[in-house]
């Protein structure tokens, strides 16, 4: 029980400088008891309210150091204090503020939401387990107008989609990779310093100047796992999921027109979706 | 791989009288291979575009007796004909159309949507394993004014809550349950024989000329697992899930009036969520 | 300026029966002045957590007898209240709570959610100006599976669409109507007694014996107008949109099968839509 | 009638550099004749499909040079081509992808969505009337920390808002301006060269250093229009909406701590709008 969406701005100020970070925090706890579901006996459920107060008073007290510290602090707070608790579990997203700049110099106190993929992270903790950190992005939207292909697919008497080694690869990206037991790690500094955002960005697209060649969805979706598992070591296991949509070349020969892949159109259902996790492990023996 | 969100209708003329059934359909494969994502090999890969060919065809061929039988049917279609798949998985979503109906004459073939719960199943099956049917129902919205309270929980000094006795119960039900190993069930014989909608409410609302109190979103999910497992048979496994939306009566002191809980507004977030799974042993246990 | 969304629940007991209301209302203030945009000069600004309490205050007043009567105190309170208030609009829209029956017998305090249409009103009102009320129904979704084409319609070069005398009609609804000028109706009674949504009901699926052949969206879209305005007296004028949603039969031949229009899928986009408002003089002269 | 939602990619190639533009088109007809509706007459309407084609066409024909010149041409090609048109307007709004960049080098061929802000352009004309053209910017969410109060504001006995002389202002904006009878600009360079967005974030944040006080969300409605006006000189009139949400502070007091202004929850409704609409004429009379 307990999952409890509470969506909060903390605000914090250097002098005149200001710094925002504004999240949804969703904490989910599971007790020892069961009495609360068998015989309405509440003593020992802690109110969503109170979840919600602890997560307030954490964020006052130690603001946002980063997303992942944050959850992390979550988790421990609630394994500490309350005995009842079996598991917690707790989701940190980032509403995605950037700070204004004026002809190149920041500004001191206004911000401007920019959704190009949202960070996210998660922790949780089993009593007597370790606690395991993940983090991930998500809503990531990209698109690659050629050097993507399909074919050589398996084919019977249900096939009817037609071989392609042209066509637009285009498709919302979420990736989720584990930290593994939680240690001493600077989270931000994993992310900006490995620039995992740029490297999952480089392993979609190739190279500026040519691209690479894409033979399936499913091959992009290792491209990119191996390439953050080669480049950040602190990364343990990865899962991409790409929710692809499908461009139709529209035909126009019953319009007089030859449409050399110049006007298409997004198909939004039947969409696909590939899925995959990768780990170190399977990685080494690749 | 290779989820796939395929919408259609089924139409079904039985002389001028038509029957709709309008659904959306999700296929989940796993193969047996790794090479589409380590070579971008695709010679087993089936395309999602054959996976829509295949449930249309399905459609045309057997139409679709019920949302389970047919999530049954594609399941051991892609098992029987194709033998690099280790796991199939299927899920079906039906569109909430009902007959009109004229003075109380039903209309031969015009339909109105009213969503007033959505039902859903689910089958899967690994290769080698059992063929596990799930059904349900979501987007259930339901309220009670009355016979709700929360009284006796933990408290410390992170707790604000007030202790109350008579507040508003309102939430979206989740609820899903398992037959377990797939066997020959006319699965809409037993959802309206049993009357599993009409279960799912009374154990909600309580006897309707006084109801039943709720001491917690807790026992009031136990209570519909607790009567769905009594009153059907054929249910195994029960999850319930209740998302709530708080009601906080306003404070009108200042505006010099009493409001005896005549005036509340809904509090979007922070949302509670209670889920539980309760299965036959356990309820026998108890 | 002023748009305010405001939800809340109004709740109204008669002994142990409880009867809900909960409503969405936007009031939309123009005042005469232009200091505050110019000058930031406030001393005429109603703020909006003032409009907000006055809603919430008038509700605990006077209940909410009607939709259209809730709306029509808010703008006379407005007017009538504040003299620098130059134009008051109010838009009022219904969560569609319907009271639980278990066996045919109501309960007396559990409600399900069935949003199978949603009623809506608005009044607004210049100073100086009548007092003009409006009132409707939309996300009214409905379907015919036959009955329905499209034919003899303009063509030239661009145009690819063949002619179709069997399609289906499909859309969601939105109506709007005036009753003009503030009059002392009682709106429930105007509602129920004329059966308004089964007279739209009945417009658009025909006799439900054999339907009527609709020949275009238009003439659907007609055929509502002209029967709420021949049924209702007091409708004034009557605003009708209908978003379509096509269904494409799937063309089944490379898969060896025919499709007898037995399997359609929706087409998300491109869709269509038709409005048309006809008012009682129009009326009178066709 | 005729409201047509066509969502398509316009690819363009140099070489082996490609430049995508993702639009959705909205055209709206109105026909001078009646006998669709009343008649179910057919032989003036143009099909939604042929409408899709001609919109395909031109953009396979002409590309889309800017959005604003693709509506002019879609409303020219309709009023020229088919004399039953009473009207045409059409929305053209753009999927905002911008091209990847890999280390500060341009990718050929991939892209990134961005939506910070989203142009849209409208084209409208009555027959034997001027063509006008409006623009757009809409869904650009900002926010400041500080440098934001309401104060002096009207006052009675259903007021219960404190005066505030430092809250966060935090809104999503849509700006729509009028650039009059269609004449012979260059739309991109206009918006380019005048920064016409910068203009509207530099008016929201004032100078980065301090900032600009906000007395009230209608006087930073107010100076975005006037700084608009006064550094575009084709824009005639400009309407601004600022859907704000409100901050509260978080009262920690209850759980011993002082919470100044460090953690606050935004408020989903109520929520407030602000809305004017300023024209030339207007600006230099004030």
């Amino acid at each position: 029980y307990g999952k409890n969406t509470i969506k909060f701005l903390r605000l914090h100020r250097e002098g005149k400088k200001h710094f925002v970070k504004e999240v949804e925090v969703c904490t989910h706890l599971r007790l020892t008891s069961a009495q609360e579901y068998l015989d309405g006996n509440n003593s020992l459920v802690i109110p969503t309210d109170t979840i919600k107060n602890i997560v307030l008073v954490l964020a006052k007290k130690n603001g946002i150091p980063t997303l992942e510290q944050f959850a992390i602090d979550i988790c421990k707070h609630f394994m500490t204090t309350f005995c009842q608790v079996a598991y917690v579990k707790t989701y940190v997203q980032e509403v995605p503020w950037q700070r204004l700049h004026e002809n190149g110099v920041p500004h001191i106190h206004s911000f401007i939401c920019v959704p190009d993929g949202i960070r996210f992270c998660e922790a949780e903790q089993c009593r007597n387990g370790p606690l395991i950190v993940f983090a991930g992005i998500k809503d990531l939207k990209l698109m690659k107008t050629t050097q993507s292909g399909f074919e050589g697919f398996f084919k019977n008497e249900h096939t009817t989609l037609p071989e392609r080694n042209d066509r637009i690869l285009c498709g919302e990206l979420f990736c989720k990779w584990s930290y593994g037991e939680c240690r001493d790690f600077d989270f931000d500094c994993i992310w900006y310093m490995n620039k995992i955002r740029e490297c999952i960005l480089e392993a979609f697209a190739g190279p500026p100047d040519c691209g690479q060649y894409s033979p399936s969805y499913q091959k992009t979706v290792n491209s990119i796992q191996m390439l953050v598992l080669s480049r950040v070591s602190q990364v343990e296991v990865i899962e991409v999921v790409l929710n692809n949509t499908f461009y139709n070349v529209v035909d126009m020969k019953n319009l007089g027109l030859n449409n050399d892949k110049e006007v298409l159109v997004p198909v939004e259902t039947p969409y696909g979706s590939c899925a995959c996790t990768l780990g170190r492990k399977k990685f080494l023996e690749a």
